[in-house]
Formats: C-alpha cells, structure tokens, sequence
C-alpha cells in the first residue's frame, strides 16, 4: 500500500502514534486499513496487545520504516494507523457549530473537550480546517473516532436541516453572559473563527451570548470559550 | 547588543512578533531592552506606532536581521523585543498553582485565561516549564505581562507562606464535582503535570475536586481543567 504524506483530497488519513493507533483500533476497527511499526518499536506488552487487536480483526501489521521518514519525519513515533475517512451526517440533538476555524491543533482539542461534555455532532462552516488533519486527529487523542463532524458550505445548509434547533452565537459585540442565558434544547452552540471571531449578520438570527472577561485581554482562545461554554449548558 | 537563541539561565527573553512587542512597549516598557525589525518590516500606521512608543520610552529600535535568523528561523515575524526577565513575588489573594507542568504552549494559553478571569498571583512547583520561554510569551499573547509567577522548589515553601489560603487540588481520583464545591476566600486553585496529575498525597491536604466528564476522554486537557475551573470560581 502507497505511503504519501497527508492531504486533503486523499480518502485516508493516519494515527501517529501507538496511543492513538490503540483508540483506533478500539473504537473504529472497521475503518483501519493498516497499521505501521518501524524497526525501533519495542516489543512491549502493549505493542504485542495491538498487534492481536490487528490481526484479529484482520488488518495487517507491516514493519516499514519509510512511512516513518514520510508521515513522521521528527521520528518521536513508532506506530502508524492508517484509517479510511467516512463522510459523516449529524444526528438531532444538542449540537456544536464553528464557523470557519483555522487551527488544526484547536479543533482537536475542541473535539476531545466535546467528548468529555457529550457533544456527538459537530458541524463545521468551510472554508475551515480538516478534521482528518493528523495534527488534529492526535490533538483529538482519538476523540475524533467519538464524534460526527458534518462540513456545509452555508450556515443555510446547516439551517434547512436543523431550523429548530435554539441558536447561541458566541460573540464579543453580546450583551448577554454566559450566566444570564436560559437554556432551551435542542440547541446549536455557534463559535466564529480564531482571529476574525463570527459575523456580526449572526446576531439576526441567533440568541447572541458573552463570556465576559476582563479588558485586559482580547478574547479567551477558541478551545477555552466553546470548553467552557459546553460545560456550563451541560450543568445548568 | 549580541543576540542568542533563548535559554533558560539568560536574563532575558523575546517577544516574537509585532502586536506581542507592542503589548510589551504598553504594559512593560520598564523591562524592554530593545526592538528588532527586520529589512522586510514594512512601514505601515501600526510599525510606525510601534517606533514612537519606543522613542518616547528610550528603547533602541534596531534593523537586524540576523536576530530573526537566530529567533525566528521560520520567517513569519518582522519585529522582536527584547525584554528583562523579573523576579517577580506573589501577592496574597486566590492563587493558581501549577504542579510540575511541562508544555509551554498551555501555559502560556493558562496565563492568558487567568488574565480573562482576574486571577494574578500563580505559583509554580518545580520542576516546570520557563514561562518567560517566548513560546509561552507568545501563547500568553501578551498576558504574562499582566500576572506576577513565582516559582517554588517545593509545595511546602509555597505552604509557609500561604498557609492560610484554602487549597482546591484537581484530582481524576476525586468524587466532589466542582458544581458541589462551596468556594471559600482566598483560595488556591491546584493542578497536577499534563500527563500525571497531581501526586495522591495531595489528597491529604487539599479539599480535591474533579471536573466530570465522559468515560469516552481520559481526562480534559489541563488548560481547559483550569480554564473551566477558574470561570466557576469567579462565578460562584
């Protein structure tokens, strides 16, 4: 099987790492392909149990140390995943949006703190990053396996199906904190982008709610405003 | 003024990039050595800001380029600072205290996040990351310059001198969620290492707390541990 280094209109992408090759070989074995160890993986005990969780669902191991030099060329690695990407739909429910992000590394972070808050589905407004990214899939620590991440060119899209859900657009320009905000299901938690923040034309058709911080800094960083966010509608 | 890549036992560190630089010029000009552009600088309303403010507080503005190739080999920064390093105390108040952290990313996003929600006295226990290395100056987006970080050997030299506070460890081991907590001032907010938490014996003389989440995450990340946290102890 052909090694390349990730993009974005490749069908697959990778676990770097044997933590993370674990949670997809636990989690999603039906969407492994391949599993790569290089000629420096130890032998443990954990190597030996991921290796049978392979081969008894029927994916290969195969010891190749250029994958290494391609996919992990830092070489602080010493078990690849390869896995097939899986066009996602999101379910009804409570649910996340981020409208165009950035950061590869955030939206990994993002997503674990979703899962750890019971948050399944995730839709996300391009242009943004790739939840396939590897950054992001490790930033994730396998959470990404968790959760269904649904791209829409338009919040239009988003809208035709799911207009009932309760919209709360996090923004700067808000009146309202985060304390005031009574919570009405099913609801869309709505964050802008890392520099640029939402559209201010969200303000009309979304409940518009503050964290309210001090002036002393900008704004909180993405990751921390939507963690905090989520735990709090969560335990109200 | 010779200028070398950063290390710890320097007595000085870097801001690497304009708006970092300039949130130094405002809040710290006391400790700015000097300012570095580069050839590529361009002169625009903002750089030309940025020089005045030097000049009315004497600080030197260089054009030199090889401090970017020592400090920025990557070449996405036109101006530097150079700043002192400052002893700095804490003061009495609610603390934060983190114990052996090791990423300097997150603290400089926790640095930042305790500015947000007005704690400024935080305590480390060392061994821990520099926060004056420019990777967390730079995460901090400036915040260090609002906070006072006092380093300590060990948890007892930090106790003969706070004693009184009432300490809040962060634990995966607890069973009182931060939702039952009754907050009682000032207090000591504690958190363990990204990747061991805090030791047990912790449990012995601190009142634990655990953020609940999901079976699905091992645990949430540690800025978000502290970010969540703080926010409720403000808003309790």
């Amino acid at each position: 099987m052909k090694v390349e280094r990730y993009k974005r209109d490749l069908d697959h992408s990778y676990t770097l790492g044997a933590t993370l090759t674990f949670e997809l070989m636990k989690l999603r074995p039906d969407l492994a392909l391949r599993v790569f160890i290089c000629s420096d993986t130890q032998m443990t005990d954990s190597t030996k149990e991921l290796i049978a969780i392979c081969e008894k669902n029927h994916v290969e191991v195969e010891k190749n140390d250029k994958a290494f030099n391609i996919l992990s060329p830092k070489g602080n690695c010493y078990v690849i995943g390869m896995f097939r990407k899986e066009k996602q739909k999101m379910e009804a429910g409570d649910h996340l949006m981020f409208v165009n992000p950035s950061d590869a590394g955030n939206m990994g972070t993002i997503l674990r703190t979703a899962t750890g808050f019971g948050y399944k589905d995730i839709a996300i407004i391009a242009p943004a990053v790739d939840v396939y990214d590897p950054k992001t899939v490790r930033a994730s620590m396998g959470a990404l396996f968790h959760v269904r991440v649904e791209y829409f060119d338009t919040i239009d899209d988003y809208r035709k199906l799911f207009e009932d859900n309760h919209r709360y657009a996090f923004m700067l320009t808000s009146s309202k904190d985060l304390e005031e905000v009574k919570t009405a299901s099913p609801y869309t938690l709505i964050y802008g982008n890392e520099a640029t923040g939402l559209p201010e034309e969200y303000a009309s058709f979304c409940e518009t709610v503050i964290i309210t911080h001090s002036k002393e800094i900008d704004s909180l960083n993405l990751p921390m405003a939507a963690g905090i966010s989520m735990y709090r509608f969560r335990r109200k």
